[in-house]
């Protein structure tokens, strides 16, 4: 079975999922599919690492998956971009109920009532919390493992209590290093956007996206930092009592991410053969593949052995099964292992082995007496660093940049612009097929696009911003 | 604010849950609950012991909480075992289903048509998952945190795929052996005991459960192990082929725990002051308290720094706070932390600290040198001994072994009883207030009682039984 090329991403993507054995796409519910025990491994390894970041600063938490319509419809603007979307639990048993539960589609709704109890002085706060749990959306458009989902299983979800506007939004360039620093540790170039205000959070004063760009040129949100100001706050009645005695309502912010970063990982780094990883979240890190002629068995045996003891800090498979070598290069490919080691008769009896790297078509003979962890590691951080720089300079390309209108729909990628705030000239260019993603906050470095220019509609002052198709 | 005596076991669990902050009760939806950040962190620390004993021989994996009707209704006993409880989701906004959606109350009939795609061939056997997932039941009974819930948040069930009838029976060896390494990390007593006929899992051929003795005498079921034969692979057509060439059906295993494990931590182990927690599982395992006098801070805070420096590879609280001595003893003592130092300015020059145990009335003077990680690890396995010693005590005065079937209604604990197979036998004994637990697989060493004796109805070859009023 071979994959269809990383050109037809489509049915790379489909293929790749089920075939890797990330997700099992038979689930009888459209929309809904099944981790397999390999995907799992990477989604725990993943969300291990984002654990870690929150864990510095955040306390996990576990609010209920249901939440009373009540409470879900307090605040306006919030139910209103739901409403269309929520899964509706109508019947306990035979029993209807008495008042209609909802499957969270995001948690805010669920924790207010309760923040509003627990903050109570500024002592309380900044309050910060975090939970990963599984949400839910009625998704009537086209479903996709990992992107678009009616139940997103692995939602990290964080939410913050703050004394007033400005704490708050130190609190969201904060968030936005957070994630940046998830992605990075993931190799998986971004853009940093501000959503104009038709496209923000339902009840939010401001949003901003970590957008990435897919191989075929769309875009996909992996990450949203909201601003809530005291919005929340004022509909769930969260105040305290600041130290000149008067009670102020808090500001608030809330920042996610769901699967989607594994759908990224699995996207942005992948190629033709199957998944490429990054070392610290493959689920099989080093693979040892002994190449056996009849009668030199033992010492290409032992060699092998010898090589996975030495390595036992890291997750090492030395595969002793029954394939021919190129049956196992190819299973190995296919999921990703980042570095592989072969060893034949020959390099068994010179003490070396033929190492190669997933992401490369070079093979290279290394003394076995050299391979330690600290190679090992130098190894996977110039891994890292390699597929980190070819994902940005393929991104890059994606992207053009345009002084008239006119381009913005011909092209495949993203599109960059200058733009001005004004609403009608954000509308204006979502004329041209594309969605507007918002003002890039910073320009990556592998944009060499200058922040700010001309508006491509009126001509006043403008910001870099950007246009995409997106996921 | 003090706790009522445990000895009013159901208002003293309800304060403790909410003022050791395990869970907020005051989530406005009966049985729901929120896992406070401090819960939360036992949470955590239960539970990774329970994925490492998994770990080591199952695959996790994450299937939908949805379930269509038509799968939820294949199994004839299962789905009447469910039906009253099942909450449903008819409504995807406001768009009626045209498959009504379960929300799983456990997993079989999410899994199970995927097992059927899974195993094809005996050499995918045995086939061993588990997952952690929130399951939802529509409880109308009184609901309680941690023990009767509708969306019980923390479900840990594991499903195993066999080649026959004894390999899976085999299994559920292997399986309550799991769940006996579990208990004991908690220091938590525990019979093991074969329900009758007609209070097993609906599908199994066979329960075994795990029962806890809570201090009112009332029993928690605290894991259950089910055999459940061919019956789920002949409805969902789980068969793979043989050596020879046949077909056969395969034969199937599951076992779940739920957060009830924490409920039990919290009941059997506490006491009047709070939580009384195993060094393992306590978010705070040491606290560290300066007893502090005007002009000799320095000296006892630099004591208390370095001790809490040596010990630093543990969880440790210097609690530099402004309260009282008091107040921190009885802050720490609610929490539950297991080991307690205190260091006034004597003690600081003299180079020792007065230590105390969580479970223990007496302190004792320890000279600093002497404490290092070695020593904690030891006070930590004395502690969990004394605390399994004390919980077995406890449980072992609440069972009554009884020759006839009058005095089974007057006694407030457990009754046991020598009780033959006969079914009639089995519901006559029921007759007296009490739930049949059913048979004890094994007679704990706490329980001076042979397994063996005539039926206390029809007098003919019995064996030990328990009865019980049950959480
Ligand atoms: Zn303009
Ligand atoms: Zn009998």
């Amino acid at each position: 079975m071979t994959l269809p090329s990383k050109e037809n991403f489509s049915e790379w993507y489909h293929e790749v999922i089920q075939t890797a054995e990330i997700m099992d796409v038979r689930y009888p519910v459209k929309g809904l599919y099944v981790w397999f025990p390999f995907g799992f491994k990477i989604r725990q390894l993943v969300y291990s690492k984002l654990r870690e970041i929150m864990d510095r600063e955040h306390d996990e938490v576990y609010f209920p998956a249901l939440i009373p319509e009540t409470e879900l419809g307090k605040e306006g603007e919030h139910i209103k971009g739901f409403e269309d979307e929520v899964y509706w639990i109508t019947h306990g048993g035979l029993t209807p109920l008495d008042v209609k539960l909802a499957l969270r589609p995001t948690s805010e709704t669920a924790m207010y009532p309760m923040f509003r109890l627990w903050v109570r002085n500024h002592a309380d706060l900044p309050l910060k919390v975090y939970q990963i749990v599984n949400t839910f959306r009625y998704e009537t458009k086209h479903t996709r493992p990992l992107i678009r989902l009616r139940e997103i299983t692995s939602f990290k979800e964080a939410h913050t209590v703050h004394k007033d506007f400005e704490e708050a939004a130190e609190h969201v360039k904060k968030a936005i290093g957070f994630y940046k620093e998830f992605y990075d540790f993931l190799a998986i170039p971004y853009m940093v956007i501000r959503r104009p205000e038709w496209d923000k959070f339902p009840g939010a004063a401001y949003t901003i996206a970590f957008d990435t760009i897919m191989p075929d040129g769309r875009t996909l949100q992996i990450g949203t930092v909201h601003h809530l100001a005291d919005n929340f706050a004022r509909t769930f009645d969260i105040k305290y009592e600041a130290p000149n005695g008067e009670h102020y309502y808090a500001h608030q912010t809330c920042y996610g991410i769901s699967e989607r970063c594994i759908a990224a990982l699995i996207s942005v780094h992948g190629d033709d053969l199957g998944l490429v990883l990054p070392f610290e979240v493959a689920p099989v890190q080093i693979v040892i593949i002994p190449i056996l002629y009849k009668g030199k068995e033992e010492a290409v045996m032992e060699a092998c052995r010898k090589l996975a003891e030495k390595l036992k800090a890291f997750r090492v498979v030395l595969d002793e099964g029954e394939d021919r070598p190129g049956a196992k290069y190819y299973k190995w490919e296919l999921k990703g292992v980042p570095i592989r080691f072969e060893i034949g008769p020959r390099d068994a009896e010179k003490g070396v082995a033929v190492v190669s790297f997933r992401d490369e078509k070079r093979k290279f003979e290394v003394p076995l007496d050299e391979v330690d962890e600290g190679k090992v590691l130098e190894w996977a951080r110039e891994l890292k660093q390699r597929l980190r720089n070819a994902a940005a300079e393929r991104m890059a390309e994606k992207v053009k940049f345009v002084e008239n209108t006119g381009e913005i729909e011909e092209w495949g990628g993203v599109v960059a612009v200058y733009l001005c705030s004004d609403e009608d000239c954000g509308h204006s260019v979502e004329e041209h097929g594309k969605s507007l993603l918002g003002w890039f906050e910073e320009v990556p470095d592998w944009l060499d696009l200058e922040p700010e220019g001309k508006c491509v509609v009126c001509g006043r002052e403008g910001r870099l911003a950007a246009l995409a198709k997106t996921y």
